[in-house]
């Protein structure tokens, strides 16, 4: 890929950014983004950063029918120093690939796609806010491109990479979060695509969390598909627990997705010594650790929040509060060193971070 | 509905017609399309008639990231009198309208959707195939169409029906087909979206049947996401088997399409007086009634195929032949029965039909 190069073609009509203090999630884009395209026989072709607009797609394209797409979910932060960092973005293209394979779409050069990503956020550098806990969120993602209503692997594919800057996910505070532990609906299933970031899997999960919230819960915290007993994910994150002393979180078994975070958290907690097991957790096992006063902490990890604590669990109209509804010390500890890490606020003793030159 | 008028644009550039005798399947569309516009507050909007072509769409759009689509599929077919003929649409707006309650996708009027249609058919008539075997496929599909890239229900989205003429499935009479039984992959679990026609269910199908086809099999046969025990599906269609004159297929259990075709050919063997049980049945059972000597057929059912026999297994490299590896009596008259009542050879004493008045 060394000599590939990405041509750029810039905005003639650059948009009004956003204040960083007023930014959402999602909902705003910068002015580029980077596009490639795949055909059979010829492969990746045309890396280019262009003008962020809408595309031209057909109808028929296989994306809109059999939901061949797999995507990725990354920030880059700016620091004080006018750095511009990003978290271990070789593992987003990793588990991309690893996400192309199940579902039957081309690998890709992981390097030309940093390569690609990099040279979108220099042209973009102006719109990656700056006010504490904003960051620019990246958003890499294949679609199926072909014109064709088989059911079959598509011939055409585009591979795009689309940037929003986004608010502070705590804006006051991190407020531990109340969870309804799903009995009906199931986010995944051994066999199935649970480990791959494909938009089914998404889709799927949306009634569950519609029920959820209704019932004044913000997540579901999913069991899993054959026995609805073992703790899989909560919401569209993994899942930690701190029993007496000790982080359990559920083993990768198949169905569950490999969080960046989750590893993350993994590495963090063994660099510091604190035993982290990766292991079955039934949501029993875990009702019983709260009856025995043993379940101290509980936390979600995912890009978007990073550490989201669970204050409260519901199971079949059963309650339990987690740490008095309260951020849990070591939950704590992990999100402000990982911000710290993502933010160039702290050392990067793991090699981390990727600094974006310019 | 009674008083929306669908607005028609007619194509300046009608394409070129393929020959009946050479269409595929899935690959040729029409000159025109149906399209409707949903706004969160003002609901479904713009019914039009347009001519066929790419749409234009944000690439943040919710359907890109999170699969929020659902689809249908159907035949239109054109008989020696010029009559224009549906197989049951209303049943596939019914079924489109149930997964879209599933995807947390909003509710549209059926009769609308289906007056959008026939003035769609009436326009686009003369595409209609008139050789033996063949019909004009038709794909009604929602897509969600929102830019935004939080995970939650579209605020937007698109109703497309896309036509395409396609060739006759079995060009060189009905062939058996060989299955593999599939012991790795999964389609659905209950709990999942296996009853509802989303593109997630397709998407993660594809790797199994890419397996499959490497190994010499046409399609796989798969079990159950809780035991790998019980008999779901046969690729996309439903499954059939006639087990000592008695005719079983799976019951619906939340994981398995409610088939169109599948609820025909049970509404015909019903009103032949022959026997057709809905219950769970597993592969042992399968195997151990071929030990017995009394699978007498297997067929799979839908729309692109109507009947799809099965002439050879493979579980576990474990291979039974199904009647010799011929289509089956009952098969066969099944097949040409709601082919004839399809394509109008036959009296509908159901009332399947649907005629397009033009």
């Amino acid at each position: 890929m060394g000599n590939v190069s990405i041509e750029t073609i810039m905005t003639q009509e650059p948009k009004v950014k956003p204040e960083s203090n007023q930014l959402a999630f999602g909902t705003v884009f910068t002015d580029h983004m980077f596009t490639m395209d795949y055909t059979e026989g010829r492969g990746w072709h045309d890396p280019m950063v262009v003008p962020y607009e809408p595309i031209t797609i057909d109808p028929a394209a296989i994306v809109f029918h059999y939901g061949q797409t797999v995507f990725e979910g990354l920030k880059a932060y700016v620091t004080e120093e006018d750095e511009v960092l990003l978290f271990r973005p070789e593992e987003n293209m990793k588990r991309l690939n690893r996400s192309n394979e199940r579902l039957c779409m081309p690998h890709f050069d992981e390097e030309l796609a940093l390569e690609g990503l990099r040279k979108l956020i220099r042209i973009d550098k102006d719109w990656i806010p700056n006010v504490a806990g904003t960051s620019l969120y990246i958003r890499p993602f294949i679609i199926a491109t072909q014109p064709y209503l088989g059911v079959a692997p598509s011939k055409t594919y585009r591979f795009m990479i689309i940037l929003s800057p986004v608010g502070a996910y705590y804006k006051e505070g991190i407020n531990p979060v109340k969870i309804a532990v799903e009995s009906e609906f199931v986010r995944a299933v051994k066999g199935g695509t649970g480990s791959a970031k494909t938009a089914g899997n998404y889709a799927g999960a949306m009634k569950a969390q519609e029920v959820a919230e209704a019932k004044g819960y913000s997540q579901v915290l999913w069991l899993d598909g054959k026995e609805h007993k073992y703790i899989e994910e909560v919401g569209a994150m993994n899942v930690f627990f701190k029993l007496n002393g000790e982080v359990i979180t559920p083993e990768l078994n198949g169905s569950i997705l490999e969080g960046i975070t989750r590893k993350s958290v993994i590495e963090l907690l063994q660099y510091w010594g604190i035993p982290v097991i990766e292991r079955k957790i039934s949501i029993e096992e875990l009702y019983e650790a709260h009856r025995a006063g043993i379940l101290e902490e509980a936390f979600g990890t995912g890009t978007a929040a990073v550490i989201s604590p669970i204050g409260e669990l519901s199971w079949l109209d059963n309650k339990i509060t987690v740490n008095n509804g309260e951020i849990g010390t070591l939950s704590k500890k992990i999100y402000d060193t990982i911000t710290g890490i993502q933010t160039g606020k702290f050392e990067d003793p793991f090699g981390w971070r990727m600094t974006v030159e310019y």
